[in-house]
């Protein structure tokens, strides 16, 4: 077989913050064969995804840091070209942590989800049968407990999960009204990701009484992927026994020291809420099954995903800032060619 | 039938933080029989509650206050001795609101509980088999989901409800740790409450390094009575998937403003906490069985209980306040004569 060359977006520099394009350099190598018990996955699309700027850093966080000189470490969809290993087979498609690479040897650890071939395309994999999507549903279904009627509130409610918990609200009988920045991404998730009503949590002012005026009733559940100053004013409008799933801190930049804020306590006591933490990885046993049901949701059109996909390797370097900036229209995706 | 006298603490003035002897008025008045659909209780045993400054207050709490020159609301455990309620019989002995007084003519909705008669002093439930005990037993196991080898933290660990906790956490096989305020709480913590090793928390200086030092493997459970400075340096010391139990708040007193402290969401995302808030009267319809349990377990001598019993209903005005200045040697109590 003739020597296959290696696309590689690695992590150069060490960033403190956000990972700007400087941070990476795009290198080639010739692609070593797959050893014993390893496959050779040749990836189709990357994800980018807000996590990856805890990964090259080197603060303390719940993952070991991207090693310098290497492969970002990235979620990818491609098909296996060889095999060592009984239970995969050459031409099947995977989802796993195959990097920004074009080709990827690997050992069957690293394949998070085989992919069940649909009409749905490949990069649906990353989307909303990705990371995103699985962590909409399993965090919504298995921390939230919805019941229909029940008055569901999402932080970055358009952005990559929430754009989903406000369709999976809708599906489950809910009323769901999002917080995002901006009225175009209002009007988007109105208009598409079952989203009743929408606050701009920067034009707000007193966000409490922003939330109270779109949520008169109160709230049963409240999926934050933000903390912060938006958590302190949600956690007053929860109803008795509410549930707060905790997706993400993204309202604070830095832990070091710990910021303050409203003490919680005697609101969870009082209105006897559950405040639960969700992190996608614990949940790898339940990934087939919430796929399959999200890919029955998607074929029939009660939940829709957006997608933007950048034509080629060479746009990863700046994508995680791309994305911080909140210019992608939808789920951010690199084409490897 | 000869007219009886009813000797009632009354509420007559209405306190500013703590309640003293001076709020309470010692009045009489005839007792007027049972009407249709009620039942005359002659109370035996009164409960002195912390609860009992929330709800002599009329700031706002999840309860409205005594209204004053009415007999003080309290828990109490009394003999029916007239009944026009079919269900319940005269010669019943029943624990449920029947206020401080001698006298109470009451619906069968302020029965919380039938007393099964027992080899158990009547009492007891007020203390093993009413809230304290109650409390401990459905917070611990229904919001816990304790594990044979897990490890438990436990705040105001010799009071009313963590003498209780530290117990059930020791037959469930847990290794109990407890904070509390002086050595001879510590010492009688250890012998009597199931702790294996107590922290005092005012001499303790940096109470996360005492914490980690004394539970160096972590916490999986934080029962929590008091939130505030303890509740911050616990949540830090918890495992993976560990669960906090909120069930009162007693570090702070006054919620007006709210008090600031650092932000737990990072804590609860990263350790995948579940942090639950805990009321008693939710859970009505679970007492029968967890009162069952507790008395077939104090029955066998695998949870004690002490009572500090006193003698008339002219030690109640005073009471509050010696419960809060931490005077009383067990679950405070009042004999009716």
């Amino acid at each position: 077989m003739s020597a296959r060359e290696n696309r590689q977006v690695r992590l150069t520099a060490r960033p403190r913050g956000i990972p700007q394009a400087e941070h990476f350099s795009l290198m080639t190598e010739p692609v070593a064969g797959p050893g014993k018990g390893e496959i050779l996955v040749e990836n189709r699309y990357l994800s980018v995804d807000p996590a990856q700027r805890g990964w090259a850093n080197d603060e303390g966080n719940y993952s070991a840091p991207v090693p310098l000189d290497t492969p970002m470490r990235a979620l990818a969809v491609g098909e296996i070209i060889e095999s060592n290993v009984p239970e995969l087979r050459a031409g099947e498609f995977v989802y796993g942590w195959f990097g920004w690479q074009r080709y990827c040897v690997a050992t069957p650890d690293a394949v998070l989800r085989r992919v069940v071939p649909s009409a749905l395309p490949l990069s649906a994999n990353l989307s909303v049968l990705g990371m995103n999507g699985l962590t909409a549903y399993l965090a919504f279904h298995g921390l939230g407990d919805p019941k229909p009627g029940e008055h569901v509130l999402v932080s970055t409610a358009a952005g990559s999960v929430g754009s989903f918990v406000g369709q999976l609200a809708r599906i489950a009988g809910c009323r769901a009204v999002g917080l995002t920045s901006s009225a175009d991404k209002m009007a988007q998730a109105k208009a598409r990701y079952g989203y009743q009503d929408m606050i701009n949590y920067r034009e707000a002012g007193d966000l409490g009484a922003a939330i109270r005026a779109a949520c008169p009733d109160g709230n049963d559940i409240f999926f934050d992927n933000t903390g912060g100053a938006i958590a302190d004013a949600a956690i007053r409008t929860m109803r008795l026994r509410g549930r707060i799933i905790q997706c993400g801190t993204a309202a604070n930049a830095s832990w070091t020291p710990v910021p303050t804020g409203p003490r919680p306590e005697r609101e969870i006591l009082t209105r006897r809420l559950r405040w639960s933490g969700f992190i996608i990885f614990d949940h790898l046993a339940e990934f087939d099954a919430a796929a399959a049901r999200l890919a029955e949701l998607a074929l029939a059109g009660q939940i829709v995903h957006d997608e933007e996909v950048l034509p080629g390797l060479e746009h990863a370097p700046s994508a995680i800032a791309r994305l911080y900036r909140g210019e992608n229209q939808g789920k951010l995706i690199i084409a490897v060619d």
